[in-house]
Parts: structure tokens; C-alpha cells; sequence
């Protein structure tokens, strides 16, 4: 199986060379899905109809001449907290389960205008909160996928689609991108616009991507980022311009004033997360500091103190914003509501105000702090392990703490897989997380690139389903 | 029946003074739905349970020395093309009719704010074009309440709510209003947001409201107008002060160099209604001239040639700008969408670019010439009948050819209650249309209001039913 590229780089050459059509493209994403989807359960509504109109019309503008980009005739998935036009946005619900959309989300519209082909909606957990969905990870069908964007990340995992956009409040990209072996980009908070989505807690909601590597990142953050007047966060967003970042570092030499990436390791985190996940960012990481011995310095960080509250102070916030958007529907519908968001959102309803705004100003001075402590220099960054173990038994959705403390401080993550736990442990996917100062994707999707180019592309290992 | 106040004007007061509370009020709207709503039809969904709890909510407010203003627990009805928080937007369609909203659209969220009791969605025509919808005419069942806002006229009508939001891109706001005799406000293009509504043509979709009385346009014109960033042409509005215009006009000693309202008559669509709409404006127009003689002065008009394209031109743009929304869904779905607005999807996929780029430019063109006609004066007003004729038989919406000019060139329009037809001729409500310059919402309401101390209150004549 696997016929065809599973990357959007790749695919987008092909394209361009002709030798691949958008039409062809979707086939190989639907022949997957036909293979894998009855098992992995990645998807809430699969618009074969409708993706092959698109990729029609996208391949007679290629025959005439057009093309529209990397993304051009790229079949990818929506999570389905994300309006696309004329599908339902389900939310994980069973009451809006029908819940057409009259317009496309902001960043939908981006894709789509860039030429993407919109194959559906992923599941998503239940209003993006924590109670299992019926996804499986595809690596090991007794394990989750993560959550709360569970079918984007199974479904890149299984190359259904070649790229997905996904969402994160506490670890909801970073987790399931992890367990399921993808790479994923959570931006700056406000980088991205969040019109069109569902909200969970609106000063920590972000849109991202999952990819199968880090250059398909880049291409999809290139187009979805940038002002959006119906977000107000997003309003004072600026372009990026990722790719030429990313090939400038990949590619040219260096100049002799280039600072190196200094990358600070250990100092963070360090009990939240199993040793086993230590142990192979450390592997990965002696060779990348071989390899890019002139480009890489390193130390071993001291955090703020303030980072040991930073959890309790998370849940406050969420759940209290959660609270906030929830309470009178889950008073008049409270059998839509499974147990993980109930409680959220009862907790939510019993905190104290005074709790919700130390917590808010908290958030506000840490991230100051936290920003600031990066230096002055753009290319400072933190790595951690991406999850605090590998993907847990299917009865949860695992830990989001690795995750949930960038959410809070709304500074860009980047993750890719650089290893596998033993086959006794399931041979299942590790990844790595890399965290740097606001605004900083640029720099940031150029250090992962250099990491991957060490670590070596990850799918070639063939899903054992 | 008919127990209880029918305005906005009169519960407020009787809110204030504590002799009504908003659960009082809101069963009194509820006994009216009881009575009429299975003849009328005028409702999608009516949330009784969520009114009563919005309702109570309000209550325990007031009892707590509360009180938000004019609009606190007032029972209102929202078109259903507009999205209410957990209710379905259905927009006529039968695909949509369980598309629950997942947020209140920005002219709800501000009723909302300021008091108003959100009663259900009302009834409009599909996709808010001209198919006859299931609503009847109250004043006569085989009488079409007109369209696309039909719900909103009929309920208001019949008192089930006291005020309601509706749309119009050509007549849809005015043409019901008149035809059901309630009182309408489409205001200046761009003067109210869109954000949350279905587009029909996007640069002539309107936002106005209804009631029973031209204080109540104001009351609910004041809350929900003003600058909206989730709407790019709402964004450079800005906020009215129409309840102090009213009042000083109303109720203050004109000052001697305050300018007399300049009415022009006549000179525009002249041959398009029937007589009997002139002659009922003719009437109410000299015993107004007779009341308010030092503070009103009159011409026939002679309008720009290029009027009599008009219509011609709105067809157009509505055409295709419909088509430019629907012409992929309908190609999905063509079993939901009736006749009407099918037609119109095809004129416009049918209807060449440089048509349309014509109209667009006239409208430009037309809308500087008129707006700049009405002389430097912001008390200037185009008076004409509301709609051709009163309410014709529910087989079809009847004509908007009075008010689609408005909509084309974006300028503010009341609509008023002026008179009866014949009992021979079905004893219908006629209306009157007023038209000012851009912005001018606040002299146009005063000027209304004037008209309607001479007139008289609409409602005393019980409804036939």
C-alpha cells in the first residue's frame, strides 16, 4: 500500500512535472481511505463527491496552464470543529450533527483559494475537550490517537490526506501529531485566524496543521496565517514568509554573522515526561549537534519558577472560558454533553472569578517573561519531548502537559517524530517539540527542517494495519 | 385578544414602572401565538423554554434594581437566515433546517446584550428570495404577508413579538411591513452588520428591523447599528443617536433656523404602483402638511433619468451575486431549491461579466448622483407608496419594484402604515415609503414619526381573525 507521495512537497513536484494529476492524487488518498478508514475511524464525513469536483476543476486549470501552488490539487482534511461550506460542522455533537455551514472558515477559504481539494472533516473529540473519540491510532488499533484532533492526525498518519488543519487549547494538535508519528505547527496565538471555529477557551484557542514533514508545514502555514478582520486577535497578524526562511537555512551557506540556534534542553519539564521520551530527544539531538556542530549551541535552562503553576492556572482558564461559551446549552441539553466536558464546564461554573483573573494575569506576565527570556536573538528555542509518554490505551486521550503550558503562554510549537519505543512497548512513535519566542515560525520550521534532515524522513516505516 | 401592549414603547414603560414583567410579557406573546400561529404561520422554531429562561433571567434582574434600558424583555423574532445561538438557521432550505448556530450573528448578540428576549425564527422565503413561503397575510389568510422577511411582518403584526429583525435585498424588509401594516426600518447599507447572516447579494444585503410603531424602529435601530469588524463595509459605520433626534424633533420647540423637511412627491415611479396607493399617500400627506405647515415644504421631483434602469440593473447584480454564493450547492442539491431563486442562480450563471460589471457601476454612479441630490440638507426626503398595491393573493410575495431601488443604491427607507384599502378591494393596510440621504436614519425616523402623530397609531383596528 502507500502508492503514491505522502508528502505535499513531493506531491506538489509531481504535479508540476505532470506526472501526477489532482484527480490521480485524490484517487490514491480514497484508495487509503477504502484500505484503512473501517479500522482508524478518522473521518466524520468523507465528500468524495464534492473532492472530486474540486480536483476536476483544479486539473483542467492545470491543462490550462494554471497552476496554483504547492497546494494546488492537495486533498486535506478539516477538523471538524472548522465550518467548511455546505458540510455539517459536527463538533464531536450528536445535536448539531447536521449543522450545515453557510461559508467556509477563514482559514478553509485560504486552502482552498491556494488549491487544496477539501476531502472532509476529521473527528474531533467532543467540543474539543477530552473524552475519547471513536479514532484509533493507526500504529497500534488499541491505542489513541491523541486529542482533540484525533481524525486529522490518524488521517495524515495514513496519508488519506496529505495535509489537515487541526486545533489546540491545552495539547490538542501537539498530542495526537505526536502519538500518530506526524508533524505538526501550532502558531503564535492570534497568528492564525480562528473565525469560523468552534470555540473552547478563546485567549488559548489556536489553528494549526499536521503534515508528514516539515517543509508541508511551512506550505500550509504560508497560506492560512496573516490579518483576518473577523478575528480580532488576528486582526494585527502579520504574512509570514516560512519557505524562504526555510530554504535560505536548508540551502545556502551561512553567513559568518549568523547566529547559531542555541537550544535549551532539560531544564523544562523534566518530570512531566516518562524517561523514555527523554532518551531519544537526547539521541536525536547528539546527532544533530554533530551534524550542525557550527550552527547549534546548547545549555541547560533555567525556567521561571512561575512554570510549576502553570497547569493549575491552564484548567482555570479553560475551563472557565469553556464554562462561559457552554453553560446554557449544556442546561438545556445536558445529554450532549459526555463526561470530560461536563466537568470542565461544571468546573468552570464553580471557580471563583478572583481564581479566573489571577490566572488570566498570570498568563499575561509569564508570557512576557517566557518571551522575553528567549533573547534577543529569533533563533533561541526550547526542545522537550512532545508527549509525556507514547500513545495511551484508547480509553483516554492522554496528557496534554507537555502541551497545555504553550497553549497558556501562546508561543509557536513545531513537532516531528524522531523515534519508536521498543517493540515491547508497542514500536509505537515518539516525537520532539520545539517551542520559540512569538512570531518566530519562521526560525523555528527551519530548525525543525535541520532536525528532520537528521532524524531522516519518518514514514517510510510502512502502518502495520 | 390583543391583550397587552403591541409596542416596544408602551412594555418599556410599564416594565419601568414595574406593572410588567418580561415573563408577564412574554406570555402574553405567547397566548397571541397560541391564538393566530396555526392560521399564520409566521415561525420556524419558537423557543418557548429558552425564552422563559432569557425572560426569567431578566426578571430577577430588574427585581435586583436592573434595568438595561428600553429593549429588557422585550420578546423579539429573528429571521431565520440570521444565526441565533443553538437554534437552527434554516433558511428556507429543507437541507439546513437542523444547521444549529454556533454563535448569535453581531445584530442578535446586541439585542441580546441590550435586553431583548430572543422568541424564536421567523419565517423566510428560501435562501430569502421570492418563492411564496407557508406564512399568511393576518389581515387576510389568502393574502401573502409578502417577502422574504414574511415571518417578521406576520408576527409583529399580530403582536406574537413586539419587534423583529429582517433582511432586504430588494423588498424584503418594506413589501412585508407594508403588506402585514407594521412599521419598517431598512437602514443605510453598511449601517448594520451582516456578520451571521445568509448572503443573498452581498453588495445590497440590508439588516433592518420591524414593529408598531416608528419609536420602536429606533429603539431597536439605536442597539444593533454601529461599526462591527466581522463585516468589512459595517466596519466604517458608525453609531447613531436616533432616540435624542426623535425626541428633540418630537417634542422640543423648533428653533427658527431650523430647516423644514423638504418632501418631494411624485416625480419618482409614478406609473409603477397603483393609484390607490398614491391617493392613500395624498391624503395622509395634506393633513400632514396641514399639522406640521411651518416645518415641512413640498416639490415634485424630477428624478435622474437613469432610474429607469434600475430595476434592470438590481436584477442583475442580485443575479449574479446569488449565483456567485449558490452555483455549487445548487449543482449538489438541486432538489432544495425551488423555483425562484433557482431561476435566478441561472439568470446570473447565465447573465454576461460585463453586465454586471455595468450595474456595479451605475449603482456607484447612481448612488453618488441621488445621495448628493438630495441637497446639502439632511432633511430632504423621497415619499412614495411602500409597495405597488396592497397584499396580493399568496401565490406569490408580490412586487418590490418600490423598494429594490433603495436596496440598489443603499439609502435608508421607513416604511409606515398609512390607510385601508376599500372593504370591497379587502380592506388591507397601505403604506407609506420615506427615503433619505445616506446616513440620515435619525431625521428620517423623526420625519416618520411626525407623519405617524398625523396618521395615528396603526393598530387599534383588531386584527380579522
Amino acid at each position: 500500500m502507500n502508492t503514491g507521495p505522502l508528502t505535499i512537497t513531493a506531491a506538489a513536484e509531481s504535479i508540476r512535472r505532470g506526472e501526477l494529476t489532482p484527480t490521480a492524487l485524490l484517487d490514491q488518498c480514497l484508495a487509503r481511505i477504502d484500505r484503512y478508514e473501517s479500522r482508524v475511524r478518522a473521518w466524520v464525513v468523507i465528500d468524495r463527491d464534492g473532492a472530486r469536483a474540486q480536483a476536476e476543476r483544479l486539473t483542467a486549470e492545470l491543462q490550462a496552464g494554471q497552476n496554483r501552488g504547492p497546494l494546488h490539487g492537495i486533498p486535506v482534511g478539516v477538523k471538524d470543529i472548522i465550518d467548511v461550506f455546505d458540510l455539517p460542522t459536527g463538533c464531536g455533537s450528536k445535536l448539531w450533527a447536521n449543522s450545515y455551514a453557510r461559508r467556509d472558515a477563514t482559514c478553509v477559504a485560504r486552502l482552498r483559494q491556494a488549491g487544496a481539494v477539501i476531502l472532509g472533516k476529521t473527528v474531533t473529540t467532543a467540543y474539543a475537550s477530552f473524552d475519547p473519540p471513536v479514532t484509533r491510532n493507526p500504529w497500534n488499533l488499541e491505542r489513541t490517537p491523541g486529542g482533540s484532533s484525533s481524525g486529522s492526525a490518524a488521517a495524515v498518519a495514513c496519508g488519506m490526506c496529505l495535509g489537515a488543519l487541526a486545533t489546540q487549547t491545552g495539547g490538542s494538535i501537539t498530542r495526537p501529531a505526536s502519538y500518530c508519528g506526524v508533524y505538526s505547527l501550532k502558531p503564535t496565538y492570534g497568528r492564525v485566524s480562528v473565525d469560523g471555529v468552534l470555540p473552547l477557551a478563546p485567549s488559548m484557542d489556536h489553528v494549526g496543521v499536521m503534515a508528514n514533514c516539515v517543509r508541508d508545514l511551512a506550505i500550509m502555514f504560508q497560506v492560512i496565517a496573516g490579518p483576518d478582520k473577523r478575528d480580532s486577535e488576528a486582526a494585527k497578524s502579520n504574512n509570514p514568509d516560512v519557505l524562504w526562511e526555510l530554504g535560505r537555512r536548508l540551502h545556502s551557506t551561512p553567513s559568518a554573522d549568523e547566529p547559531p540556534f542555541v537550544c535549551r534542553l532539560r531544564g523544562l519539564f523534566r518530570e512531566r515526561a516518562e524517561p523514555l521520551m527523554w532518551d531519544v530527544l537526547d539521541d536525536a539531538f547528539n546527532d544533530f549537534v554533530g551534524k550542525y556542530r557550527d550552527h547549534v549551541s546548547h545549555e541547560v535552562s533555567v525556567p521561571p519558577a512561575a512554570f510549576a503553576d502553570v497547569l493549575r492556572w491552564h484548567r482555570t482558564v479553560m475551563a472557565v472560558e469553556a464554562a462561559s461559551y457552554h453553560r446554557n446549552r449544556i442546561a438545556r441539553h445536558p445529554d450532549d454533553y459526555p463526561p470530560h466536558i461536563t466537568r470542565l464546564i461544571e468546573e468552570g461554573l464553580n471557580s471563583p472569578a478572583t481564581d479566573y483573573a489571577e490566572a488570566r494575569a498570570e498568563q499575561a506576565r509569564l508570557a512576557e517573561e517566557v518571551n522575553a527570556g528567549f533573547g534577543r536573538s529569533r533563533t533561541s528555542v526550547y526542545l522537550t519531548p512532545a508527549a509525556t509518554s507514547p500513545a495511551p490505551l484508547a480509553d483516554s486521550t492522554g496528557d496534554p502537559a507537555m502541551n497545555s503550558p504553550w497553549s497558556f503562554l501562546g508561543l509557536p510549537t513545531v513537532s516531528l517524530p524522531v523515534g519508536w519505543s521498543a517493540a515491547e512497548e508497542g514500536a509505537l512513535p515518539l516525537a520532539t517539540q520545539v517551542t520559540g519566542r512569538r512570531q518566530s515560525e519562521s526560525s523555528l520550521l527551519a530548525f525543525a527542517a535541520m532536525f528532520e534532515a537528521t532524524v531522516g524522513e519518518f514514514h517510510p516505516r510502512p502502518l502495520p494495519l
